[in-house]
């Protein structure tokens, strides 16, 4: 079974609350780019991420808005940052670190909002029937090359709107030498 | 079998040739911190890594001098510099990229110097008897955990004053969640 990767940059969803703080109530928000997940996009507006020790600057809102903001950076950002966030599935919060959001002269801080997002494979109910997956199992996938390997503990979410894709952090991606639209196989462990 | 794992950060070997061209004649070069491998240190000096895209700053020099100047980044450096250096192991320049040298007022433009080290383990002739390896042999090491996997083709890599560790770069310490000290599995695959 083969499946088609999609390396993930540092980004930001946010709260439509946090949103208005941070852009002020009338600033545009919109897609510049569809992702191949449906219904998200990469919108118009980049924001700085701070801490006590560093700032990553011009990393990406993604859109639509939900409900609580959620940064997802790579370990390695994480230590740039000097902060400490846990590997969690997208809206699992539990250990996740603080950090602050800057917009030209603005700032919002969002506590407990920074995530390293789990490897984790998206599919929809008719591809989870095709390759006789299930919601929440959890899969490993295999890398050829002289960057090659194995990625243990990838799990299968699913959503009508999703496709089927492997979603990697750039530190995953680039540790195997692994770029958007590389496939690569799912293997049994 | 058991390896302790060494996280290498960017580094740059110099040439004393390049160093004094960079430094200037006079310019002290010592240890400031010996590393675990027998005569390596991590010099007094820190220069920038410049490509006509961007630039990475602070990047340490580890001495002593060599023939050859080598700079070793990871490939998310790589993508921030805009260039696309081959894995290598250390010595091997085959189709290395080039890069620029900045320290205060003076540059060095190095051409095919820029690798990305291949996964290795360190071991002295001691330690390959005893754990029956020999040099240049190609292992797999195992990672536990939520960013468990396995990483391939580590390449053993023998002299007397090596100690037994594995190196891996940024990217695939991050990767897999891994810290300097922390002790993993070789594998048969």
């Amino acid at each position: 079974m083969k499946v088609k990767v999609g390396v993930s940059n540092r980004h930001i969803h946010i709260s439509r609350e946090d949103f208005v703080k941070l852009c002020g109530e009338e600033h545009d928000f919109y897609s510049v780019r569809d992702l191949s997940q449906g219904g998200e996009f990469s919108s118009n507006v980049l924001v700085d991420v701070k801490t006590s020790k560093n700032v990553i600057r011009n990393v990406r809102i993604v859109g639509p808005f939900r409900d609580k903001t959620q940064i997802e950076l790579s370990i390695t950002d994480s230590y740039f940052l000097g902060i400490n966030p846990p590997v969690r599935m997208s809206g699992d919060f539990d250990g996740a670190e603080d950090a602050t959001l800057v917009y030209n002269d603005r700032e919002v801080f969002v506590k407990g909002a920074v995530i390293v997002p789990n490897r984790h494979i998206h599919a929809n109910r008719e591809e989870l029937e095709k390759y006789n997956l299930h919601e929440g199992e959890v899969l490993s996938v295999r890398v050829n090359g002289d960057r090659g390997g194995i990625l243990d503990n990838v799990i299968v979410k699913c959503k009508d709107s999703y496709s089927f894709e492997l979603h990697l952090d750039t530190d995953e991606a680039n540790a195997f030498n692994l770029k958007n639209g590389d496939v690569i196989d799912i293997i049994e462990r």
